[in-house]
């Protein structure tokens, strides 16, 4: 937990007009050159100082030889030494009013008793120097909206992301990370916590909770000993700001495995499933869930019941959606009488017969017919979200921009399953401008519709105002 | 079960000379189009036979009236008619040689009395004109290597596939299918049984289990009457040929749609699971987990045992695939000392700890020490397949050439998990022409791995040349 004061730097840290790469290097395979390209291909607005004793220019900027050469304030330094190198950097650092330092450098705490002596010693450094430090063992950090990748993963940026990202795994981070960009979302903030020697889960949990620009919040988790800060803040937050959490450590050889990744124990798996339902959190097994879930909460319009309507063009794909969701407590409602009299012109002479899931056959097909199916049925008082389900074909095009307009008439969450492959990015980047989330595949959208239903429960149940 | 002669009959149908189309017609949003257009975009190299009783040319092909105007014998003849029609004219189709008949319509046991006096009416049309009947209430079927396409689902074939689907859902069949292509993978032939009237699971099972171009079945059933002759026949082949099954109907409202879909009982979800693994059949849960196995058991070569090394440039990913591959049996076996010996040069001054699995942090993001650990490892006697996880960079390529160099020289399966997006499809090509399997999610990477181990299971268990 964070007090005011460092909340506001944390904030200098992930706002900086100053950057220092210190560490800085030709080398394409090093790690202090690709930091230097992530910014620069992220687009980062303010200064870039790359600092090495020799070069003098890198990627077409100028190289200083030292801190001090950089003559003033520097409010965010990338250190990219090795670990021995990195705590004696970190006393210089706290001599030009530096906010944050983000340590990348391994071989500390994770790899027993000699690490673990380091990382105490940079950590009263960073402390003494008044200094918030971001790692060790980490990725680095990025923040969108600022254009600031400042981690050794130079991706293109996208800025008008509303998820953020804490993960204590950088491969995890990117893992969740890719994903989110195939998905045509963009994350916000996206943050590797490493051996989260000093910022930990809670203090970066407490600043995305107050960052107005993340409406979600997913995390990934191997262990931690501030559990119990890092569940009480996230619970705070969580019927406001859906908090996703992927635990690893199931199973006893994985318990083992995070404890020489970033020094942590994993702790009983089940027992933090529990505190997490407890809390409000929503835990997840797998990435691609993870994701899938954060998609439908931030793209949806809030659910308002468990009502579930699916129509279909064919009842396979909707059995196996049943299957998935009817073990979560998704409720198939009958349809009412008067649902049926507004569709049932569409089926004169069609052998189909009349129920939720409606596999439409035919007039599953055609866009006008679909059409006046989803707005036959979403108005039905039991439907609280209503699953499309659709079959790219040769011959026809899906209506997103009418679903669009009927979602925003009724104001229910409408999920789509879509089938196919040639134009599922277009069709997925119209629905999502719209707030509809769209699903490539049967898990995810059974995942997605199930992550909406039980922040609703998350939210009746912990939210102060809830009538 | 089929007797050889009626083997033949089926082979006939699967291999047509002729195709005709009854009820084809030039209205783009009917199915008798897309039958057609399906058949001419599939690069069907026989006659086709548009029958209509008014159109003269259909997509410049030439149409004809009546079964009687093509002067001669039709192998195969697909039926896109209404329910009550399709009786009618199976009745003509006994007296022009016919060796099968694909019934499109619904409106038969699905939709209740009405529909299984009708479907039952049929079948003795069908039993007594010695016509092989596939559906009715289905796509349709393909053939990719004779560029078969006899479905209303109008895509490019590919024709190098070894994998057969008989999917009861065409809707199913299809997000089976479409995966299958995304995975950069082809099939061989893909089966709509819809209502099963005549041609069941069993017959076809048999047909492909006998059939040389298939090297793996993949199956979606709903429910069938026939269970028990289905899953002795698919038994029979499980050791030689992987048979995957996904089985709708986990759910007690899933049950119920199963009725009103293909006209099948789903049957309670636990008896089935029990007796396919009984019958060595490779039973998963979902779509993405069904493609998994398939391409993981027809890309890799035989697996010899249990155990498994992991090597990644970042532990995140490894700790939840040994979440998920532990819990299925899967033994990560520490490196013998001569494995050590091996590898240990490419860590001098990295802080790593050895260990499988083997988060080689720097060294597992070059492409020389990569490929180095991948050798040094494979080598170890308990190391029976090697999951290689790579995170895409901006700067590296991934070296696939040489994984399959190694994977030739050393014969064990490697598999890849890429974490990335832009050379994916690329580096997946490589990969999978060089008989490693590339999968894009840790889930998929699991079921791949978990897949290749239950049919090594298998094959130990059923083959009786064993030893």
């Amino acid at each position: 937990m964070l007090d005011q004061n460092k909340l506001q730097q944390l904030d200098r840290m992930f706002h900086p007009k100053t950057v220092a790469i210190i560490g800085a290097t030709k080398e394409p395979d090093r790690v202090g050159f690709s930091i230097l390209s992530s910014l620069i291909k992220g687009g980062y607005p303010g200064k870039i100082f790359p600092i090495h004793p020799r070069h003098k220019e890198i990627l077409g900027i100028p190289v200083l030889p030292n801190l001090e050469a950089t003559g003033g304030t520097v409010d965010l330094v990338v250190i990219a030494l090795n670990e021995k190198a990195t705590v004696g950097i970190l006393e210089e650092c706290g001599r030009y009013n530096v906010a944050g330092a983000i340590c990348v450098a391994g071989g500390f705490k994770e790899i027993g008793h000699e690490g673990v002596d380091l990382q105490e010693q940079m950590v009263e450094v960073a402390n003494r120097s008044n200094i918030l430090l971001l790692g060790p063992n980490t990725l680095g950090m990025i923040n969108a909206k600022a254009r600031l990748n400042a981690t050794f993963w130079p991706i293109d940026l996208r800025v008008d992301g509303t998820i953020s990202i804490v993960s204590q795994s950088g491969g995890i981070g990117q893992v969740i990370g890719f994903k989110t960009y195939q998905e045509g979302l963009n994350f916000n903030k996206w943050i590797g916590v490493g051996n989260h020697a000093m910022l930990d889960f809670d203090d970066l949990i407490q600043y995305l909770g107050e960052d107005q620009s993340t409406e979600a919040i997913g995390v990934f988790l191997e262990g931690t000993d501030n559990a119990r800060s890092f569940i009480e803040i996230a619970g705070h937050y969580a019927y406001r700001k859906p908090v996703v959490v992927l635990k690893a450590g199931q199973s006893t050889l994985a318990q083992t495995c995070t404890l020489t990744h970033t020094g942590s124990m994993a702790g009983p798996y089940q027992i933090y499933e529990d505190v997490f339902r407890q809390f409000g959190l929503l835990s997840v097994n797998s990435p691609l869930e993870f994701v899938s879930v954060l998609k439908a909460v931030t793209l949806a319009p809030p659910l308002l019941g468990n009502g579930v309507a699916i129509i279909t063009p064919s009842a396979g794909p909707s059995i196996l959606l049943v299957d998935k969701l009817e073990l979560s407590g998704a409720n198939f409602v009958p349809f009412r009488e008067e649902t049926y009299q507004r569709i049932k012109h569409l089926f004169v002479d069609v052998p189909v017969i009349l129920k939720n899931p409606l596999d439409a056959a035919s007039a599953g097909y055609s866009a006008d017919s679909y059409l006046q199916l989803v707005e036959g049925i979403i108005q039905d008082p039991g439907v609280d979200q209503l699953i499309a389900i659709t079959i790219e074909h040769a011959y026809r095009r899906f209506p997103a921009r009418d679903l669009v307009a009927i979602k925003e008439k009724y104001g229910k969450p409408i999920l789509v399953y879509y089938i196919g492959s040639e134009h599922i990015n277009e069709v997925q980047h119209l629905c999502h401008s719209g707030g509809i989330p769209l699903f490539a595949s049967i898990e995810e959208t059974a995942w997605g519709a199930t992550g909406l239903i039980r922040h609703l429960r998350i939210r009746e149940e912990f939210n102060p105002n809830a009538v």
